[in-house]
Parts: C-alpha cells; sequence; structure tokens
C-alpha cells in the first residue's frame, strides 16, 4: 500500500492555477498532491554573450526551494553565497527540456526566463517544474507573438514530466517524498505529446536495476506523462491558434 | 484619488490564510491588496554562538523576493551570491522588532527562524511581513509552550506594521507600488497591541519633514495599526490562553 | 550620572581635521568624543547604470570598520567575503541622507563616493558619518562647481544627525557605547539647518516607548543637531559662496 | 565515417595509467583517445556531519578541468569564485555512481575523496571519469582493507561508464568531441560488471527520441561497457583478492 | 633629483605616533612621508587550528588600504567580495617577517593578529607596514608578559624594513610613490638589530638587474634600516626590560 | 647527506615533455625529481581595461595545485570560493617575471595566459612553473610571430629559476619537499640567460641571514638556472630563428 493510498500506476491530484501572478508574462501555481510550486516566465530584450549576432533566443531557469518548504527548514543558497549543487542540476534540466520543443532560432533577439519555486516540496518537484514551467513559457511566448506579429509559436510539440521507480520491489509511478526516501531506483523522464523522450534520468540508489526494469519505469512514466499533456491541452488549447 | 481609490485614511483589504504550510511550526500567506508573502517560523533546538550557555533563545528573519514578484524581474541574491544591501536591512528589522515583545530569557535554548518570501509585491512588503510573521512567531511559540510545558507565552503584547507616506501634498496610509514610488517621505511604523512603538522608520525622499507632519503620520500609523491587530486577535485569540 | 561625566542634554566634545587626506576630493577626521572616522568624498566621472542618459549625477557612501576600531577585534568584510548586514543597512543610511540635500538633477553626470572609516569606535558611529561626510561632499561639490563652472552649489541645505536614547529611565543626548548597549531605547535622527527631518529611526530594544518619549526624543536631538551644523557653518561657510 | 576511421560502435584506444601519482592511496592517468584524465582517491579519517555517529564512510567526488584542456582556454572555476553548473552535475554523477557499488556500512568512519581532473578534453570525460575513478577507488579501499584488517572488499561489482548518441541520423559509440557538439541526442551510461544499470542519462539536444532509438543506444552501451570492464579486470584482477 | 629634494641615500621623515589606539593590546600611526598607516596588535586567546595542542602561539598580519588612500579611489576589497592578490601577498609578507623575530614556541597557546590600514599612500607602504607593526607587536607581548609572568619578552631583536630602487639609473634609498611607479628595479628588504636579513624581495620591473647592483641595494637598504630601528629604540628602550 | 643522495650543488633531473597538449598554442609537461607539472600558454586577443588603446599586449599566469598533488589532500580554490593567498602570491611572480623578457610594446593588442597546474608537489613548484612556462610562452609567441608577420621574437633574453636555502648549516641547491620544510633560510632565484636577475626572493624562516650567506646563496642559484638555461636551449634553439 501506498502511503496516500494510490495504486502504483495513478498519479496524484493535480492541480494548475492557471496566470497566478500579476506582473509575469506567464505563470503558475502547480500543485502535485502536496508538492506545490509557483512558475513564473519572464521575458527579456537581451541574449546571453554567445548568441549575439545570430538572431536567436533563448530559453533559460532558474529553481530554488523556500526554506521551508522541507520537513526540516533547509538554509538559502543565498545565505550559503551560492546555488546548490542539486539546485544548478535541476535548473539545468529544466532549462535544456524546454528549450528542446522551443525553436530558438525563430524567437529573435529574446530570453524567457524561467523560474520555479517550491513552495511545498512533497518529492517531484523537478518534474512538476518542467509540467508547470511548459504553460508559463507557452503563455509568454503567445504574448511576444502578438508582440512580434509571429505567424505561428515556435514551439514543436506539448512536454510534461514525471517520476517513477521502484520501492520495495514494486514499479511505482509519481513517487511522494516518503517513497522517493526509500526508492532503490529513481527516474524522471520528460516526454513530449506525440510520445517521445526528451529527457530520461534513471539512477540506482544501492541496487543497480535490469533492462526489463527499465523497460516497466518507461513505460508507466509514459502513461503519466499523457494524462499531464491531456491537462495541459485543457489549459492551453490548441498550439497553433 | 488614490489609483484603487482609497480614502487617504484606508488601509488595502487584508487577508490572511493561517497554517499556509504543511511542515512549519508556523505560516501564514498574507495578502495586503496585491503585496502577497508567505511567513514561516521554524523552530531550531540550537542557539547563536553568542548565546551559548545563558539558557536564553532566539529569534531571527530573512527575508527574500521571487524573481518576479516585482513588475521586471528581479535577479536572485543566490544568482549574485549574497543578500542584497536592502534585503539584508528588511531582514534585521523584522528579527529586530519580533524580538522586542518576546522574553528570550523565558525561551530556552531555541531559535526560532521567520522566513518572509515575497511572491507579490506591490509596497508594504516590509510591514506586511512584520504583520503576518508576528502570527507565525506565536504559532510556533505556542508549539513550543505544550512541549516545553511552559505556564504562558513568552510574548508581550501582539504587534504588527503599516507604512505611511507623504504623496503629492497628502498624507496617506498603507502606500501600494506607485504611491511609494513618488512619496516625498516614507515611513515605516511597527506598534504593539497597547499602542506603543518597537520602531519608527521615516525617510524623506528628497524633501524633508516638519515637526507636524512627523506627528500626522503617526497618527495614521497608529490607526491603521489597530485595525491589524484586531486582526491578528480573531486568527489567534487570546495571548494567555 | 553618565560614564564622562555629561548632563543628559550635553554632547560630546567634537573636533572636526578638515582637509584630511591628500588625495579626496574632500575629506575630514571626526571625533566624537573617543569615536573617530574618515571620510573621504571622491569624484568619479561616471554614474550607476540606471542613471544613464538622464543628466542626473550621483551620492552614494560605504561605511566599514578598522578591525580594532572596537573594543574587541573584529573580523574584516574582506575576509568574510561580503559586507556585514549592519554595515550595509548603515551605508545605505548614509546615502540616503546625503542625497536627500542634494540636487542630483543639477550635479551632471558625476557620481561622488562617500567613504566613512571608523578608526575607533565609541558609539554614534553613524551619526558623526552622517555629519562628518557632509563637510566632505560639500568640498567635492564645491571642486566641481569650478571645474563645471555652476552658479551655485546643488545644496539645499546644512545636515547633521545625532543620536538620543532612553538608558534607566533617563533620556539622553549622544550615546556612548556604554550608554548605548544598555539603552532601552535607541534613536538617530538626520536634520537640516532649517530643523526639518531627513531620517527618524527609533528602536526598542526590548521595552515598546510612549509617544511622548518619541517627542523628547526628537526635542533632544534637534537641539544637539543645531549645536553640530553651527560648528559645520564655521568650517564650510555659507553655502552660497 | 567517423572523424576517426571507427566504425560506429567502435571504442576509442583506452589506455590507464595504473598508481600514477606518489602521494595518493589509489590513482590512475586514464586516457580515452585524446581525452585525458587524472583519477585520485584519498582516505580521510572524517565523515561527514549527516553520518556522524552511523558507523558509515562515505565516498564523494570532485571534477575539473584544467583551463586549457579545452579547444578554447577556459576560465578556472576558482577564479570565478565558484564551482561551474556543469562540474556540480558531472561530480555528483561520479560520487553517486561509485558509492552505489559500495557498502558505505562496512567501510567504517572513512571519506574517500576522488578527484577527476582533466588534462584534455575530447568528449567522454565524464564517462571516463567514472571508468578511472572506479580503479582508483578499488586501490584505495585495498588499502583500508589492510589497514582495517577488512575480511572481504566493500565493494559489490565492477563498474565503467560511456557514451553514446545519435549523429546525422547514426547511432554512435564513444562520442568525441566533434560528434558530440553535432549529437541529436546524447546519453551516458553507467553499469556494473553484472550487466545492471547504475545510471542512464538521455538528452535530446533538439530533437526527442523514440522508445526504439532509447532500446538501440542502450544495446552499443552495454557492449562498449563490458569491453571496459574487462580491461578493469586486467589491471585490478578478482576483486575478492 | 628627487621630487622632495632628498639625497639618493635619504629617509623621509618618519613619524610614530605610539598607542594610538584606545581598546588595541599595541597600536601605531607611522608617517614615512606623506604615507601614513595604522598598525595595531590584537591579542586572541586562541590559535588556529594546525598549532592545537602544540602549546605554541602565532602572529598573523591582515593589510588593508582604505578607499581614498590613494590617488584614485580604491575598490574595496570587501565589495568586491575578496582579499586582492597584492594584499593578499603584502600581509603575508608582514606576517612571515614578524613571525622570524618571535620565539613562538614560548607564547603560549595566543594569537596576535597585526592589522595594518593604510590611510594615505606614497610608496614604502609594506615597508612602513613592517616597521610600524614591529612596535605594535612588542607592545601587545610585553602586556602578554606581564599577564603570563613571563620571565622575558619572546623577541630575539629589533626589526624594520625599507625600500631601495633604481630609478633612471640611480640607486634610491625609500621610494615615493612617484619614484616606485618609474623604477627599473625595485627591492624591499627586511633586517633586524644586528644587521642580518629576514627578507629580501628584489623584482626588476622591465631590466633585469646585476650582482654588483644587488650589492648596492643591499648597501643601502642596511643604512636605511639602521635609522629606523634607532627610532624604534627611542620609542620602546630596551626588549628585556 | 641528501634525501635523494645528492651533492649540495645538485639539481634534481629535470625532464621536459615539450608540447604536451593538443590545444594550447604552447605546452610543456615538466619534472624536476618528483615535482611535476603542466605549463600552458593560451593566446586571447583581447587585452586588459588597462591597456586599451595602447597597443600594448600582457602577459598573465594562474597557478593552481591539483587537490592530490600534495602529501595530504589539499582542498581545491573553487571549493573555498576564492584564490589561496599562496597561489596568488606565486601567480603573480609567474606573470611578472616572464613580463620583465618580453617587449609587451611589440606584442600588439593578445593576451597570453600561462597556465600552471602542479601535478605532484615535491618542493619548488614555483621555480619549475617559472622555467616550464618560459618554453611554453616562447612556443605561444612563435606562433603570433607567424601570424603576425613581426620580424623577430618580442622576448629579450632565456630565462629560469630555482631554489636554494640553508638547512641543518648547509647551503643547498634545488631543495625537495623534506628539505624545504626544514630550511632555515629559502630563496627563490629567476635569473636570465646573461645571468642578470629577474626576481631575489629571501625568506628567513626563523634564523635571519647575513650578507655572506645571501652572496652564497646568490653563487649557487646562479649556477644551476644556468644549467636550467642550457636545457631551454636544447627545447627551443635559438630564439633569433
Amino acid at each position: 500500500m501506498r502511503p496516500d493510498g494510490r495504486r502504483p500506476d495513478e498519479l496524484r491530484p493535480v492541480k494548475i492555477c492557471h496566470d497566478f501572478l500579476k506582473y509575469a508574462e506567464g505563470s503558475v501555481l502547480i500543485e502535485v498532491g502536496d508538492t506545490k510550486l509557483i512558475c513564473s516566465a519572464s521575458i527579456e530584450d537581451k541574449i546571453p554573450p554567445f548568441l549575439k549576432g545570430t538572431g536567436k533566443g533563448w530559453v533559460t531557469a532558474e529553481y530554488s526551494m523556500l526554506p521551508r518548504s522541507t520537513e526540516h527548514r533547509t538554509i538559502r543558497d543565498s545565505a550559503r553565497g551560492r546555488v546548490s549543487g542539486r539546485s544548478s542540476e535541476i535548473q539545468r534540466l529544466i532549462g535544456r527540456s524546454l528549450r528542446s520543443i522551443v525553436d530558438l532560432g525563430r524567437m529573435g533577439e529574446h530570453t524567457i526566463w524561467i523560474d520555479c519555486d517550491v513552495i511545498q516540496a512533497d518529492g517531484g518537484t523537478r518534474t512538476a517544474a518542467i509540467t508547470g514551467s511548459y504553460i508559463a513559457l507557452v503563455d509568454a511566448l503567445r504574448k511576444l507573438k502578438e508582440q512580434e506579429k509571429w505567424d505561428s509559436l515556435p514551439v514543436s510539440d506539448y512536454m510534461a514530466a514525471v517520476s517513477v521507480g521502484k520501492v520495495r520491489e514494486q514499479v511505482l509511478l509519481d513517487l511522494c517524498f516518503i517513497e522517493d526516501s526509500m526508492a532503490e531506483v529513481d527516474m524522471n523522464v520528460v516526454m513530449t505529446g506525440d510520445g517521445r523522450f526528451v529527457e530520461v534520468q534513471g539512477t540506482a540508489e544501492g541496487m543497480p536495476f535490469t533492462r526489463d526494469e527499465l523497460h516497466s519505469f518507461i513505460d508507466l512514466a509514459a502513461d503519466g506523462i499523457q494524462q499531464l499533456i491531456t491537462y495541459q491541452k485543457e489549459i492551453l488549447g490548441d498550439l497553433d491558434e
């Protein structure tokens, strides 16, 4: 039995509050069970130095947790004077994933900053960040589309993410914190609307896994992600409109 | 006319969502007009080095803004590698104010960390932080009271804060961002339930002010703070219980 | 009785050594009792990015203490890798106060850097810094006036600062370190030559204060500041010349 | 055709210089084609704070590149004042992978520090770091085994890593830098001697990949890793001796 | 002709104000021509970790310049977030020099912190720092001698320092800033009262120097240092008393 | 007897592997006994701000040790967030020495970055860094000469460095780590091919030294350096070709 009574292949309840912030060009409050985070997208009319003169745009992400989003208070990155290794790894993953479905070459010299701030953490913050940021990003790109009079959105597909794992010999979808901390294997999967992979990151925590297990993780993740993408479609409608 | 149609001596609507976070010993989401912030209180069974062996406790605060809480995206303190001067000044004010109504000598060797994270900023974030943190602090102290079997809460009074200012020759209560950015004088006042001052910080932005003006600022702030304390009493009930 | 035998409303002896440094455009060594600090003003022909293209100038301040200006050696900000919260708060106060009596719009694209370095600290370093920096600033502006052929100095008035406080139920002017460390209330006041307020910062250390007490602090501070401004006038002469 | 004439499923020549450093408890110089790095293992008789009192040991890794290991000089992390996001991500991967095949509970209160310093980078530095560090780690554990009179090595299996990728529609093993920079998909795989997975990290650079492609990546990586492990066995001999 | 009319072998006027600071265990204001700095010595009853349990003491130094001690304002180390390479090199020289004439083994577990803060810089700040710090150090050690009831001071000799250099083909003693900036060779020499060398640091700026030139630098420095030590003896009296 | 059986005036075996790195414009692996380091020279078509518009070039150096180049693991500068004082001092010495034999005025607006990374440290790393970097620098300048069609190399002479010291009353050439740690005097000397001095840095560790001792240090160093320069000439050939 899972701590919250879910079936092994069941997602936690997902709730997305669209246009959550007053100033951001795109923003959501996404809740996945007790995991809650704010994702915002901000347009800046500058690009990083390595893109100067290419006419391309850029999408980059920052991820942080409020100190008391966690069971025990976590010291702030700003108090330690640097971004933690974990935050750095997560924000690189978010940025890379989002860039893979955006046509940067059609964006013009704009940067979209994605900010993912975890209000409450109960497992799966990085995958919820990707699922939520995707919506904020599309909102910001729609603002740019209007402003720049683009014919279409420079976005190739929907995209969402979920975690899967092996806990006490069972393969589970969408791990909460307690499950995650006992997991023998932990995998994060990012997929597009047409069922292809953007990222697959599987880690054996203590016990290496077999190829068959890898397949079952992938199957389970694919099912969960399609449900999340269905929700994204409800919120965003057709990308071509 | 004020941008939101308020009278000069009128507070913005205040909404406090009590017990907002799952893990923190005390927490609120406080909204003052469009200003929104999360205040949490975390108990740690350690004290700073300078208190070792004194049997005293400590209350300290950290303040930060989400990057897109502001009209234009603000770079994160963690990305700059240090806490900004403004954040540092505000968190010192919050900590100092809260300590002034707590009997640290009766707290035992515990630290209470107050975290104020601004979700959306429309003026008055530091005073909202004090008003909201007071509630989170009392909640955490009530948990300690039960755990440590104290006879009473080591808190001397209620406490709240508000801003006042002079804008286009008019004295206004509870400035929103637009008013704040045009203010000739900006004053933050922190008061207790019995009407005494904990902090008075008045700053002339461009035009020094007279003693009569000082009096009218103080009068207006005192009225506003008593309304906020009435709200705190509704939420917290009697401090002796 | 005060530690140095002063009356409650008596300033410590103030000594200002004008043109203390060889290279700076303005500089003083100011001594207030045993508190000693060097204030210098440096002209730079650049302005901060947010003023680019406005034609305005800027005045900014930095404050630091020599490690052994204090009773026990204080670790250097540079050894800790960042400016302390206290230094940051003080230098913001100094900069803000000085800017309030300068007409930045008439300064042209120049920045004046104010450096306040405490040689010896016996209470009241931030107010002595304001009183002394004012002189260094005027000296630097006079150099600019000559160089830029301005008709008049872009300075609206004299300005000085003093601390007041409540110690063992007594209201005292110009607290030395021992008094400051026992004070129940500590207030710093910055005023102009015409008796108006630039900053009022009152803090209850442990015991909130009443409105009557606030009035008596203000009265006492105003008297002290007028004496300091008389001294400034002796040194600087008429601002219009 | 690959730039160095290899078949798609062919590893670059691998050369491991065992016991490369005079002082380290374990060390190699590993060369994979033109990629060269030094891996060392250092024993420290301390453990991180979160393990105090558990009797467990720890394995942690640091990764860095010499400034001119790259085609264009890379600025040092120490000059920038912090570890880059990329280095941080890689050193977390190395440490996590090595810990997955060590029985930390049998290590006693020792930390083994793994240092991977890239002398020359031509693609695949993170996988070469894992393959090489494994040897340095076993050497250090053998020193501890002797010193602590353990019955057996607390290591469950051999372990090595390799990259695979999709370049111009072709699936390739062990990408060199030129191939890596053109890759549509880039995957790093860490496996044990018995053919199970420790880490699978696949990233679509621009073009999401299908499940069939995922399978062919995994197949190719598994073959390459078994060749590397054969080499490790030659160098280290039987883990039980 | 030298800028201030001195003979090639002539020191600038030296003025040492003894016991300059109220709190420090030893302190001077030393002026060498227009170069002015404060040297203080602070006793701390702790020693660095690498000396724990050895019974030895330690002497260490920090060096810094006030921002406007220089012709053009220098940015503070604390604003840059780190000690500059130049400051670091100078403070290592000062600490090493002072330790060479102190018997650390007889000091007990005390650290003496030397702080050298340059008020005004006109060349020769590092050598003036050594000459002045020596006096502050002896004062602090005399306080420790009394407190710890040592039989004698753990100091082997007097010590002072001076610069020499080659400017426009002429060998000069005690270079001021203008001379220093034109010097082809710049040498700093630290010597003891009995005429032996503690440090010799000669640097060719552009033009390597011959052995004969080295000799003439050394001769000139030795003469200057003996004059400085005569002055130290006047101030400090006999080291055995 | 010396630990490795050398005569007092005998260098350790020196081995220089020329063109050690694939990408750098100049590079060597230099081994002096068990001391091993990589020196590389990188050309950058930019110059530091203080040279803008002068047409001059620049040479600068960075020095670092791999964590396990030392007997006990040394924490990385990047993990501590700053360059250590020792590294900073050494890299300043290397840069200054190299600049003294380069005609920067003839270099055009190029910077040459010298990177010295210690693989294994057994004393004399800073002098080996100078001897090795000289070769890397000449290689890079030869590339620039060809590219920029200079008539001749802007290098005035060969240059190498060695340490000398006094250990147990004996004057020794080229100290290894054990000797260095027992040395009463430690001196580093940098000389040119024509026997002139670029740097002389002598430090008394505990016992000041006499002028006669200074002479014998210099004599011994001069002999050692001429042997190193003979080796450099073998590698580099005539500077005019």
